[in-house]
């Protein structure tokens, strides 16, 4: 294993592509490469694209690739599959488009279920990604797909978050109900060569005006992807963004949140597994027909479980 | 707080409302009113309804609780908010349209936000579920507003999951794309007055078909919620929905599961705040600089953390 970080470490992508395959099976093993790959991060500029099912994500990643490595910046990209059974199909389209690309030396295209977290990031996203950065990637993409906690979670981990929105989506103002406008650092309008696109770029526009006491004005870049327009511009405002938080305050707020966020997710992880071993051991059936009937509730046997372990 | 709680499970508004705002806020004192509240609960049906923005929840939810308490059900509705700043207004649109029942003596209304917990459901959802179960609903309904953790969240908490969709979001298909096909127990197919409404319905029950191993085939219900048509026969089919749980397999299942969730739950809770408590007690600005410089890797931070108030 030792080998395959060394050569990971200086960009193979077969070694690259097994680490990323172990750190996502296998718990144990997974931390002792963690702990190899983590000095070697914090390089990477990490970009959350996210945005509605049909905002042409796949289209706007395939160019903005193309425009990265025309200036000479090497690219990974992690694709956030939902693992539903019906998603198939259509996911596996959108991920051979972006596979064209998997042939390029500069770039390495991974893509993640969400196994085991429904609709959230799966646990290995983020090794992924950090893996990606201590292996030499200049630019680490992480692609949601769907609307979802995925979209959510990503701000937590990426230094930038672009948000992918498009004209004609329903009554426009009802993307504000989703909760994800305020994580966008970035505005994408794609396919503005569509009619309605001035107006979502002016109702954006408009409301990010109302946002006051933010450093970071976000701009607003209308796009369309399928000919490239626009895409260019929209590398251009993500790397400003990312020149913006290394000089100012709310960069240094940012790179501490997460790594506060990097220990309690581990320590979750871990605490997660130390009562799911405690419920296994300690609680059986018993317990759970005690439940049922309502003999004992379940803040009692929480408290009960938590005091076998737990040393205050 | 006693006697607050000894009205509440009579059924008195205000004290339910009361409990309901406690638990919301104050974590110690919520866990001895959730102790004394458990007891009388398992008797509601608790359904989750759900779906994009734009499906006509509210006017469904709407018409739902009249049909129920029209068949002498009492009724208490949960709705879920996205805490965005950007949703006051048209989410409180929504929310006075439905507080029109607020004024009826057998349903009681609650909104929630999504505070501490972005796209999920916020804490104190389940219990404020639980405080209306108590206190004597029939039925419990809780709305997931926008697409996002929350209503992936509500398949842990509900008896039944009604999924409401509309003819003419986009590419149909992407629908499918949010993973939360395969919560759903009972489908809705709402505004069917409109063109393409029956390939909606067709395309569901295809996708339906192709499902198996499963002892629930999830109905595909046409309505239209402005009118009223079809509302009573979805609200039958929610009910048929509990009976089918109340003497499967399946339901035995999904109650076991529940039950060992809301532990896990309460356990991932307290812990989090131990965990919390230790970070701010024990980890300072040096560990984050440590972090920062990659110094030290959060696996081990988080290792050294755990072995201080775990005993294993």
């Amino acid at each position: 294993m030792d080998r395959i970080i060394e050569r990971a470490l200086k960009g193979d992508p077969r070694s690259i592509a097994r680490l990323i395959t172990v750190v996502e099976s296998e718990n144990d093993r997974a931390k002792e490469i963690m702990k190899k790959i983590y000095p070697h991060t914090g390089k990477a500029h990490m970009i959350g694209v996210t945005g509605s099912p049909g905002a042409g994500k796949s289209t706007f990643l395939d160019k903005l690739i193309s425009s990265m490595m025309a200036s000479g910046l090497t690219v990974g990209v992690i694709a956030v599959d939902p693992s539903s059974p019906f998603t198939g199909g259509a996911v596996l389209g959108d991920r051979l488009r972006m596979q064209q690309h998997s042939l390029d030396p500069g770039v390495f295209i991974r893509s993640m279920g969400t196994r085991g977290s429904l609709g959230g990031l799966s646990r290995g996203t983020y090794e992924a990604a950090l893996i990606l950065d201590a292996c030499g990637k200049d630019i680490v993409l992480i692609e949601t797909v769907g609307v979802g906690q995925s979209e959510i979670d990503v701000v937590k981990i990426a230094d930038t978050v672009a948000l992918l929105l498009v004209p004609g989506m329903g009554d426009d103002i009802q993307i504000m109900k989703a909760g994800i406008m305020e994580i966008a650092d970035v505005f994408i309008v794609n396919k503005a060569d569509r009619d309605g696109s001035e107006r979502v770029v002016r109702e954006v526009n408009i409301m990010l005006d109302l946002q006051t006491g933010k450093d970071w004005r976000p701009p607003v870049i209308p796009t369309v992807a399928e000919s490239g327009e626009g895409v260019e511009l929209a590398a251009g405002a993500l790397s400003e963004h990312r020149e913006f938080l290394a000089s100012s305050d709310e960069g240094r707020r940012r790179k501490h949140r997460r790594l506060r966020l990097e220990v309690e997710e581990i320590l979750k992880r871990e605490i997660a597994k130390i009562a799911e071993e405690a419920w296994d051991s300690r609680i059986g059936g018993d317990v759970l027909e005690d439940l049922a009937s309502r003999r004992k509730d379940p803040y009692t046997v929480a408290d009960d479980l938590l005091s076998e372990f737990i040393s205050r």
